[in-house]
């Protein structure tokens, strides 16, 4: 027997968020119902918001609900001429935080898994060596995750760069293997930034 | 520098969700953005509607978007003169899955915590009295979970049915001690309301 369909609705559809069962998909549609009704209307505008609204920045790719984000902007990240090569948004706020970078990024939205069917274009490097070529920048910084597969995308990115003689670097030190960028506390990824090495072929 | 305020506010109303952090709400905006927008357009309307249209029962308070729930409404439970009174909506949805009661429910939405202002009137027991009053049962289950609280409360609402000269039993059998009603076992849960035990004072 169905009490009511709008509350078993708003269970099933809170299980779209990752690591929400179907025991804690029920406690949150309690919690909003008997405790936060007004946190629950502005939930609802904001997702609405947000799926709507925000698309990916037409230079860097990361999300933003302007055609061109904040850092790309900027004339001041813009005259500072080093790139910083991400895989995702999180890991901006991550770099961001450490203070140690006033230049711009570039965010993959991932990194190449061919397996898994994502290649080049499928992380944007078809929209980054667009801006090599009209751009001229003074140093690529990959700041992939020490994984397998940052290593391997940041290789290729860096391959990519040959025939543009730019100054390319991988950031090294600190980062634990298999770890990820956006878990490193701040000082570790000050670290890594200073201890950053070439990588040109 | 903030990227894109839509993000930031979509994060920051993903915490009015209990259990999740700031690191869950970035991980679940991302996901949303990235993976699943249709889905997160869904889970907007979903706590929209059910914020804005689910109320509680005039009989039995549970959470439904009918003035009267579909439980209250069912001749077939009406004829049937128990009522089971629980802690909370998700009680009789574990109670219901057990197969092994067909009367009616009464929601306490809680259970009586003097020392935080929980007194009869905020668990509904002027409800409940006016029920008592109004309507003929043959027999009341107290069904609150098994804890100091749930089973003052039990106590508190035997006393209240003693004019009324109704049989009041409580559920007993197999439930852990300190344990919540909604995370036991169909089993167990049968168990106890089979073996419930007179609580006639
Ligand atoms: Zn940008
Ligand atoms: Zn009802």
């Amino acid at each position: 027997m169905q009490i009511s369909p709008l509350l078993e609705n708003l269970i099933e559809s809170l299980r779209v968020l990752p690591g929400v069962g179907p025991k804690s998909a029920q406690r949150m549609a309690y919690h909003l119902l008997q405790r936060n009704r007004a946190g629950g209307i502005n939930l609802a505008k904001a997702v609405e918001e947000a799926m709507t609204h925000i698309d990916h920045c037409e230079l860097c790719r990361t999300f933003t609900e302007e055609k061109v984000c904040n850092i790309c902007k900027n004339p001041r990240r813009q005259a500072n001429g080093q790139l910083c090569v991400v895989e995702t948004p999180a890991d901006i706020q991550a770099v961001e935080q450490t203070g140690q970078f006033s230049g711009r990024y570039f965010v993959l939205m991932g990194h190449l898994s061919p397996l898994d069917g994502i290649g080049p274009r499928e992380i944007g490097l078809d929209v980054l060596q667009q801006r090599l070529e009209s751009e001229s920048f003074y140093e690529i910084i990959l700041a992939t995750n020490p994984t397998i597969e940052g290593d391997a995308t940041a290789n290729y990115i860096a391959e990519m760069c040959l025939p543009y003689n730019i100054k390319v670097t991988r950031i090294a030190h600190g980062i634990p293997v298999g770890g990820e960028l956006e878990m490193v506390d701040g000082t570790t990824l000050s670290h890594s930034f200073v201890g950053r090495r070439d990588l040109n072929l």
